[in-house]
């Protein structure tokens, strides 16, 4: 699907045109006309000869030729109709601006559903309803009725609140801020994100993906494309909704099922895609994408004319994990030649308060020469003497001249003084933030990409798994209507996926015993098997710590003669002897649904980690190795694991393998709710985790 | 000390003024002669006959009058012949603009102290050497070579970098940022933070006081002061130099010796100090402090024309623990009256995308009706038909009309489409801020502050100790050059400021044990005391988890008699018994002198988690008792010590005293350089702590 049509159609038809100045229907037309539309402006008032100078039709039946593009504003419930009408020129894109959908409740809700089902069959894909409508500012076309038409420039944005929009393309005109497209989603009835997302990446006027979102549609095909995308093209989003509050601020709002803000999370980290935390930090970071080539490295270079400002930005990049590049003898050599003696040149470079234009270029000059520099930052304060828009310009001058495709981003902090500095550098192709620690942010986030990017794709390993017997003991429990699978046959399932569970057996005999230890070796824990005995250690039916032979035919005889003295006709299968697990950590893994994006895998260290100090990881299924191994990095006490005071390491590579063995489960059965393995033992690096426990839980279809 | 004769002089003299439109020293004339300065100002250059109309003294003892403020604009090694001068002529301040000082090596630093000593003898105070000047905006005076002038406001600022004040005032001038005092200490010789935040407490102009600050001169002065202040008016300060990287920026800066973060971060808290992230954080807070009054609760009310940005201030609100207030029935059945059925009446209360003014007005004033709700956010997106500076007006009116007190924060979203309404809101002194997440940030502040002022203030608690005692075993350590107390004496230390160890003593015979256990209770430690036995294990010298009195004969026979087989020759002095400590949690408590602060206390849960979380807290000595219970509340792992799982909850209470009894320790003894409880025993509530060991090591003054 290209929305080549959609965005630079070739006829549009505006249905509802109206002669009202104080009417959308008239905006829409004036901002077409006015935007310097190129195609056919055809339209529709049953009441109007002509607006604007351009003939009406009274029905869109009557326009003769085909319509690429509809745009309604007509009362919704002329909608469907006129969709009928449409669908007989051969449109192929339609924008519903009105509202009167969804959003009002079930009648709308049901009137919608009719368009979009109706749309379906005629081939006819839908903006909106309930929307701003787009612009194109390449074609160009405003088919909104916003009448701000920003720049043209590189950076993409949708937004699923039309009123954020309204005040993005205020804000992005007032501040030089350029646009390649705009898009508003309203209800998002049909056209969403995703089919933006996948259409922008072949966009050639397109650098910079931008987004404000609620909630998304389809979770597992958002990702799905945005991995892609997001290797070609950055996407920032802003997602609102992330706490109770707001969230049930979203629910009110536009009925959007908001997912758990960590799913979201988990899959923006696993597609790439950048989390921009307020709408400024969304312009700042897309400023930085559009013009700046990512970097091959993280050690900066700060040039500054004054010490404070190069503080604030050296503990922000000290923050953000970006190293201060050392800067070499000769560099600093060089440096030396033409800055004043007080200057200082290491990181942060300082001119001093009186440099001139020159003073800043050279020394830009000398650290662009400098090939262990992966990123400059210029920062600047408007002294005395400082040539503020001369400055702008020679480094601008200087990067070209170098030849270096390096990013640059600058602050030239204060008010009138440097604006016509910080307009020059925007208009050039080089951020300039009001403050460094917003240039450190958009370094950071440059960076971040360029690690995205050069990630190395990891394939989804496949392990050996008898999915048909799991299968069987999944069938078995709905059969019976139970929907929470038990101990047992939970371990059973994980044996079935090649998770270790503790060896053990039944003993009819001290033979057999004998014969299961040489399986599970010492210690071992004896328990008494009777269908009749619900308090085992009750009735001295428990031995746990048997550390040798001697102590397990004591034990043995112990156990049966007690359990024969208390309960003399309890039915007896034997002794179940089970391997008792040493030097091991304790380790949670967990699944659960999400509506959106589907299973949910958590990992954490056992007991109080999870439960008081919430130190836990998620990741979507199905999990790459490398999701594994990032997830059990992330957790705070992952030290634990790799060993602590003259501790021996965990085996982290046997963990990973259980979590893309339960990534598999869970793929392999859709219908899992949630899951826990808790505890998973991890011995010793080498010596593998066993599942000590788990539960299953599995959807109830009715 | 008064400074009214520093902000406001009756007569300031310029000593190096110029002619010469390049110089500072004729910039400042400038500047003095065009911001309305009412006083006699007094020219000093022995070349020149006048410059800007006023006559120019040879030197300043041709000087008839008395100067009040003197300004040096020469260069650094007339400065101390110039300040001779000026004592001459009564100057009671100086402002030494020049550099060539500290932070120009060690020549510059003797320089330095050699002008301060004087100054001190004349009994003059100095500002800079190396900085910008001051302004007074309501004298007015600016003393500064900065040509911008903002506004006239109740904000005072003052800068430890001239460069970042440069910035600053070109920023304020730019936004319409009206501040009462601007400062820039430069090398902060004599005149620093801690005597202008003392004067600014009684300044009638000045509402905020905030800062830019690299290191502090004086903790303990500063901490005082700012206690003081804060009380009644809000400082803001930006620290830099966090980090690593940032405090190697600052030494080579200004040398000023950065105290660690966790110092500032401890100090700033307990002294009621707002600290700022970002210079834009820090005008943000103070537009909100500067016109509005403090919260008495923290349930909000939010006014929107748009669901997007509603939701991005819930979220903020949740993240920042601000309440959405729960709107009253009357409330909802009034507002019920008037807005559209499609509005949403609960909060955030929407009042749709074509809402007037008059809609936003009336909405307003049935929320300020309502008592419950402490504090108003409204929200604005500049659609088709919203009135953006109408609704400011109406705003503003309804605010005035209802009488009440209450912060209202605002954020009207956009560039040029809202500018006229933001500027009408910022002029009367309703602060907008460019998106909601700032709006909710200020709002955050003014109730912590409204917090910080209702916080009871606790006496420091003063327990009994054997001051004498401890002091005899410092002073027996330090005759022997020993500068870490061991175990032994340490726990006597601790016992001597009645804080638990313990119990034990040495048993010759059953009998002593016998009586020791009187004391102790079971179980116990038994260990074979003998100068000549180092690894008592070795020798069967060591009984642990002894119950009761069997085995206390038996182990007691035991330990004798393997002890004289293995080394029949040793010296045996008897056998210590100890109690040992059941069913308790291990914490750390450590102190660290800070070269700034002084002594700072730490908090945390015993092994992992201060080795491997980091998760402890700390605060400066001396404690009150709030300030011990909330560095236990401020641990993340704290819900272990209330109890989880069904656990009993810990004797919290006896945490708290013995933190006070070591603050009161160090704080008796100065030169203890560090020490630790590794680990207090913490019982369950009601028990006790008991410190199992204790190091302590103290100051080599050689």
């Amino acid at each position: 699907m290209k929305f080549a049509d959609f965005f630079c159609p070739k006829s549009v038809a505006v249905i509802g045109a109206s002669r009202d100045k104080e009417k959308v229907g008239y905006t829409i037309v004036d901002n077409i006309i006015k935007s310097g539309y190129k195609g056919k402006i055809l339209l529709v008032n049953p009441n109007a000869a002509e607006i604007h100078g351009i003939k009406c039709y009274k029905s869109v039946l009557d326009i003769k030729v085909d319509i690429d593009l509809a745009i309604m504003v007509i009362p919704s419930k002329h909608v469907l109709h006129a969709l009928d009408d449409c669908a007989k020129k051969n449109t192929r894109f339609l924008i519903i601006i009105s509202a009167g959908f969804k959003e009002t409740g079930r009648e709308g809700a049901i009137l919608e559903k009719q368009i979009i089902d109706k749309a379906h069959i005629y081939n006819i894909r839908i903006l909106g309803p309930n929307c701003l409508g787009m612009i194109d500012f390449n074609c160009p076309l405003n088919a909104s009725f916003s009448p701000n038409m920003p720049e043209k420039g590189t950076i993409a944005f949708l937004s699923q609140s039309g009123a954020l929009g309204t005040a993005v393309l205020d804000w992005a005109k007032t501040n030089g801020m350029g646009l390649s497209k705009f898009v508003s989603m309203g209800n998002k009835a049909d056209i969403s994100e995703i089919d933006l997302f996948k259409d922008w990446l072949d966009d050639k006027n397109t650098n910079v993906i931008t987004a404000y979102v609620e909630g998304v549609t389809n979770g597992r095909q958002f990702m799905d494309v945005c991995s892609k995308v997001t290797k070609q093209k950055p996407i920032i989003i802003i997602k609102s909704g992330n706490t109770d509050a707001g969230a049930k601020a979203v629910s009110s709002h536009t009925g959007t099922l908001a997912g758990s803000s960590k799913a979201y999370e988990a899959a923006f980290r696993q597609t790439g895609v950048i989390r921009a935390g307020t709408i400024k930090d969304l312009f700042n970071l897309a400023a930085a994408f559009a013009h700046q080539p990512l970097p091959t490295g993280k050690n900066i270079a700060i040039i500054t004319n004054a010490g404070g400002p190069g503080i604030m930005a050296s503990d922000a990049c000290e923050e953000n994990g970006i190293n201060l590049a050392q800067i070499k003898k000769e560099t600093v050599e060089e440096l030396k030649n033409f800055l004043p003696p007080a200057g200082n040149f290491y990181n942060p470079i300082d001119v001093l308060g009186d440099a001139l234009a020159q003073r800043y270029a050279k020394t830009f000059e000398v650290i662009l020469k400098d090939k262990d520099i992966n990123a400059v930052m210029v920062l600047l304060t408007p002294q005395a003497m400082t040539q503020e828009l001369e400055t702008a310009k020679a480094l601008v001058e200087a990067l070209k001249k170098s030849g270096r495709k390096i990013p640059v981003v600058t602050s030239f902090m204060g008010g009138h003084e440097v604006k016509e500095g910080v307009d020059y550098l925007n208009s050039s192709g080089i951020p300039s933030f009001s403050i460094p620690e917003e240039a450190v942010q958009a370094l950071k986030a440059l960076i971040d990409q360029a690690e995205w990017i050069n990630k190395k794709q990891d394939e989804l390993r496949i392990f050996k798994a008898d999915k048909k017997y799991a299968a069987e003991i999944f069938r078995r429990n709905l059969d019976r209507n139970h929907y929470e699978i038990g101990e047992m046959e939970a371990r059973e399932i994980l044996a079935a996926y090649d998770i270790r569970v503790p060896y053990g057996a039944v003993a009819k005999n001290i033979t057999d015993a004998k014969e299961i230890i040489k399986k599970t070796g010492f210690p071992v824990v004896m328990k008494i098997d009777s269908p009749d005995i619900l308090h085992k250690s009750d009735v001295g039916g428990i031995k746990v710590g048997i550390e040798n032979e001697v102590d397990l035919d004591a034990a043995f005889e112990s156990i049966i003669s007690s359990v024969k003295k208390f309960m003399p006709d309890a039915r007896i299968n034997g002794i179940s002897i089970q391997e008792m697990i040493k030097d091991k950590k304790e380790i949670i893994i967990g699944v659960n649904k999400d509506p959106q994006f589907g299973h949910m895998i958590m990992f954490g260290l056992g007991g109080i980690y999870v439960e008081v100090l919430k130190d836990v990881s998620f990741r979507i299924a199905p999990l790459k190795e490398s999701d594994a191994r990032e997830m059990i990095e992330e957790i705070k006490a992952i030290k634990l694991l790799k060993g602590v005071r003259g501790e021996s390491p965990s085996d982290i590579d046997s963990v990973v393998e259980v979590l893309l063995k339960i990534s598999q489960l869970v793929t392999d059965f859709p219908d899992i709710m949630e899951m826990d393995i808790n505890p998973l033992f991890v011995k010793e690096k080498g010596k593998g985790s066993i599942a000590g426990d788990a539960r299953i839980s599995i959807q109830n279809k009715e």
